[in-house]
């Protein structure tokens, strides 16, 4: 049987992750919980506030993958031009939502509704607002595209209000067998293991933990009976080379 | 004077990245690392271990940009394909490198010298070497591809050595203002402030401090009396909305 396979795209707006002024953590959260639902991150890229830029990653990504994800560049302020340049991408107007002002309504007392707080009510037509459970200010959705903030804590509260708008594909099932041996003692082998389960993708991971080297070895297909085969066969190889595998909580 | 730009676009390689497993810490280091010697990063991408899209991403970039630095990809096993992938992308041809056996002979006993572990000597045909102090099997760099390994502590060593290699711009300079305010709340003056100098690039990034809302303004320019004067605005601004601005450490 066929498996479904739905892609989803993660860019990942600001110069200040492009600076390293910021770690992104949205790219991990996001893969994990797509991932969850059948969906799988197939690519993602870091670009700055660059209309340009955004244009022109929007447009690759929203015909290349089933969804895409955009974090950053929807606040107040003269850098956050993340909705025009989605307008701009579509071919579409920026518009002010009326549901978005009064979501901003709810958030701001009415000395405080100044003119760049509004434009945050501002997004391409035809949209679909997300809403923003943590400081007011939603996201929004046009066609296959999913424009999220940069702060990771309101990025997620706001995941979890779209994730039933998305629609994942067979989930891929993963294990993980770490052990206490290196790579290269057991590449080869492994690499034989591979060979014979095309269903399965096998990746191999070296770590060290309290001074000990390790490898962890994760292996994800969407079919169950394939995967318990080549993790049994990974287990075996791992005894084979006298050290006892143990299983991790696979990602 | 006009300034003398030198980019960088950085390329993490990994299925692991993709799936949520792996918190890449790579960009952030390279993009600090890079920024004092006056190379910006001016992309990234997270690509899986594919070597049709490191092909093309690599040959992408190479083209667009002063440098390109990979991380993934270049251990003992299967997965491991980066090499390959380079070489192909150069048209040229994977051979074992002598200099690269020596140094996988030095890491290794003769009895662990197996054809998984000394296939990280095979490199691009015309590659210069880049060692590893912490782990023997080395990285290489062709034309203007450096080419790393993904395990951050073990990347970060061979960049060290690598940095003499690299000539940089125009260094950016950077000053970082923070106060207790929300960036609604200077987002006008803000923006005109960005309009009268085009010389700087200033960001607005909110944060959550010990419960308290604020905000980081991030100038940055190669121009040490334009950067010196909009600092200055936005110190005024700050103090305008009636709260006392701090300065921070610039990254």
């Amino acid at each position: 049987m066929a498996e479904t396979v739905v892609t989803a795209g993660v860019i990942i707006i600001g110069d200040e992750v492009l600076s390293g002024r910021t770690q992104d953590l949205n790219l991990s959260f996001l893969a994990k919980a797509l991932n969850e639902i059948g969906i799988r991150v197939a690519e993602a890229r870091v670009i700055p506030d660059s209309q340009e830029l955004i244009v022109a990653t929007v447009n690759t990504y929203r015909t290349s993958f089933g969804y895409v994800f955009t974090t950053g560049g929807i606040g107040p302020t003269h850098d956050d031009i993340t909705a025009a340049s989605i307008a701009k991408a579509f071919g579409v107007l920026l518009k002010r939502n009326p549901d978005a002002v009064r979501l901003l309504e709810r958030q701001y007392a009415p000395a405080d509704r100044n003119a760049a707080r509004m434009r945050m009510a501002d997004v391409p037509e035809g949209a679909r607002l997300i809403e923003n459970p943590v400081s007011g200010a939603p996201g929004f959705q046009i066609e296959n595209v999913f424009v999220l903030p940069g702060v990771p804590r309101i990025m997620q509260a706001m995941f979890e209000g779209l994730r039933d708008r998305l629609v994942g594909g067979d989930p891929v099932l993963s294990r993980s067998v770490a052990a206490f041996t290196t790579e290269g003692s057991i590449a080869i082998p492994l690499a034989a293991i591979q060979a014979r389960h095309d269903r399965v993708s096998i990746g191999s991971y070296p770590f060290a933990r309290g001074g000990r080297l390790g490898t962890s070895l994760v292996l994800r297909s969407t079919d169950v009976k394939a995967l318990d085969e080549a993790t049994a066969e990974v287990m075996a190889l791992v005894r084979s080379v006298g050290v006892e595998p143990f299983e991790e909580p696979a990602v």
